[in-house]
């Protein structure tokens, strides 16, 4: 038998961590009150780590936007002088306890939704989802995003924490496998998962017996965007990952994100050395009008969901996805199930009804990935390069294998 | 070619009908202001005609419950005196563009759902569901039922009128459509329509204006039943066979029901003709405690959502199901999947992701079940022989032959 299809006993510490973290959302709270080592000049972004000048155009605005929602620039122009004079600092979310979609841009005071393991009290923190189409996620900074940035932050956040409040915890794990029963695979497709959230919580908005016209604003915007529950799904999958890091080893894949240059990866027994290769952009489904030569390439935080087996890895539970990210079911499923040959096994909660309740693969083994020469794969919205217009497509591509032959050198080096 | 596989142009013309009929919620009203033929002293009933005394013992309780809830009894014991004594009527909802799960018991002033066909203007009217367990619609009718029914009454309906009023018609249609892309098969699995329900008409009951308590009370009686969509479900079945029935010709099924004695169906070109068999007990799933020599045989109007190739004809698109009503997954697709041979052909819009959009089985063919010997499927609930208990299990069964043959001799008596 090949070293690679050895578990080793490490890797199976690891991997019964990823099933049995238990994330419920405890709370919404502002990044600088609870994000470790988050100040008012510190910016956080997607994926590894990266300098101002390297970052992608879509970045670049997102922060831009950033400074000026903060207060910290007048205008974009003034931002962009203030972004490349050092004065302000960048660091990966993902080394913050922090996680954030597509450019996942985190500044000092946004609010963040707070996920919390019960079994270890560690604590994930992921923005607010400000919706489809121009949002300062996707690079866009105009007037109206920011001004939708300052209503959550003003507006809905102290509605939302009273709500969650008056709600109590809501459990994530319980929430994601029931809503792998309602075919969403919990990262490209959250329609039922934030129905079923947008269910759990509109009462307590009503208990909180704030105005009639700000509870309703607020029921609308979550009822108003399907990828609302991404920011939970992401903040689930965090607290699962920090969870399995604490253990401190096994050849576990905890961390996959990008920068919109680099992908990179983390690994359980590896803390938070990252792990890169060139980002590129995938054979997505462009939106009229669009095509990949305005496309970003991978960027983003929300891999997170399928380092520990949803998104790309369940689509056999979402095959509706199918119409917003092209191809034929049998196709998406076909791929997706492909990940069982480099994953330790089956997630013992995140269950498959219509492949009898199988477990979604979980686990992603860095030495299965080099042996079999299979990248996980990953689903993805795209930014356009064109700051301010936003998302431009949606689909499905590989991580890097640079990603993998780093990672398992650093692990072959330390053996 | 044998006559069973022919398609006659009548048929097809009633299948038409069935894709394109286009329900929407419109309103609620109560039932005497606007089922056709409503009266103080008539209650409507699930299923077939029926003769008080030869009704199954939920049904007469349901009914009693119902005449004490009106104010026509004081006691469950005066109304077995009352319902007994001939100045109570009792018809089929189905007779009155009506339907209601179970013992279906629709009174005078029970507010019922209006669902409005877009192409015809015709109206189909069902109650509101109590919620699952000790349920009127059961044959429970102590003292909790029955102050459950008033509130829904006297609070919950003024609400959820101005509440309708506010949102404007809700594309039913649309919402079962989107229903079968997230694992619910709309008959006894409704937890994602019921979702986006309440997601969909949430903000309209904050819009009213009205006291706090009073909106958070009816939200968390909507949220907390998984199962009320069901009654919108029903709603949009019944309008789509009254359009469909509207036609007057065709092979077609447009009705399936039962009382508890008799299961009776309807054809689109035999008008109101009931043709019946025996009810009779599944082999379904029973809850702990309980078993079949307790169970009500076949009995409700919701077997509507079969008629038009839901529920058990739609089980591939709802896996999940099968942890409520037995069976494993293969299984369950598979029975489901046997309906194409005794249906006209796909459903134009309901369509089931996992099977590569494939329609529905859709426009039962009483030639074909006939012809085939193989009996529609339907998903039911059964309720409890006892007097009070409720549901007692959940499964799948099949309609009674009988009922076909009868309709058969009929359409080849006329030709």
């Amino acid at each position: 038998m090949s070293s690679s299809n050895v578990i080793s006993p490490d890797s199976s510490t690891a991997f019964a961590r990823l099933c049995e973290a238990h994330p419920a959302l405890v709370g919404i709270e502002r990044a600088v009150d609870v994000i470790p080592g988050m100040r008012r000049d510190l910016i956080l972004h997607a994926g590894p780590p990266i300098d101002w000048n390297r970052m992608a155009s879509a970045m670049r605005a997102a922060i831009c936007g950033g400074l000026v929602f903060e207060g910290l620039a007048g205008t974009i122009e003034e931002a962009e002088t203030l972004a490349a004079s050092g004065k302000i600092e960048f660091a990966p979310a993902h080394d913050h306890a922090a996680a954030g979609a597509m450019a996942g841009v985190i500044t000092a005071s946004m609010p963040v939704f707070v996920a919390e393991e019960k079994n270890s009290g560690l604590r994930a923190h992921v923005s607010v989802n400000e919706g489809l189409g121009k949002a300062l996620r996707f690079g866009a900074n105009g007037p109206d995003v920011l001004e939708r940035l300052r209503w959550i932050r003003d507006d809905f956040f102290p509605l939302m924490q009273r709500a969650l409040e008056i709600s109590g915890p809501i459990n994530l794990k319980q929430a994601i496998a029931e809503a792998l029963r309602r075919g969403d695979e919990v990262h490209n497709r959250n329609k039922s998962a934030t129905s079923q959230f947008f269910r759990d919580i509109a009462p307590a908005f009503v208990a909180t017996h704030a105005p009639y016209d700000q509870i309703e604003k607020a029921l609308r915007f979550i009822g108003g965007n399907d990828h609302f529950f991404l920011s939970l799904s992401i903040a689930h999958a965090k607290a699962v990952s920090l969870y399995v890091e604490q253990c401190g080893v096994g050849d576990l894949v905890t961390v996959m994100a990008g920068n919109g240059v680099e992908v990179g990866i983390r690994v359980a027994s590896l803390g938070n050395q990252w792990f890169t290769g060139p980002a590129n952009v995938a054979d997505v489904k462009f939106f009229d009008g669009h095509g990949a030569e305005e496309a970003t390439p991978t960027m983003g935080d929300s891999y997170i969901t399928e380092s520990i087996g949803l998104g790309a890895f369940a689509l056999a539970a979402a095959p509706a996805i199918s119409a917003f990210i092209g191809g034929t079911v049998d196709q998406l499923i076909a791929r997706s199930e492909r990940m069982r040959e480099i994953t330790m096994g089956e997630h013992t909660e995140f269950r498959i009804p219509a492949l009898g309740y199988k477990g979604v693969p979980s686990g992603i083994d860095v030495r299965k990935v080099v042996s079999s020469g299979i990248s996980p794969l990953i689903n993805t919205g795209i930014a356009s390069r064109i700051p301010g217009v936003g998302q431009i497509g949606a689909g499905m591509q590989e991580v890097p294998m640079a990603c993998f032959t780093a990672a398992l050198s650093a692990l072959d080096a330390r053996a």
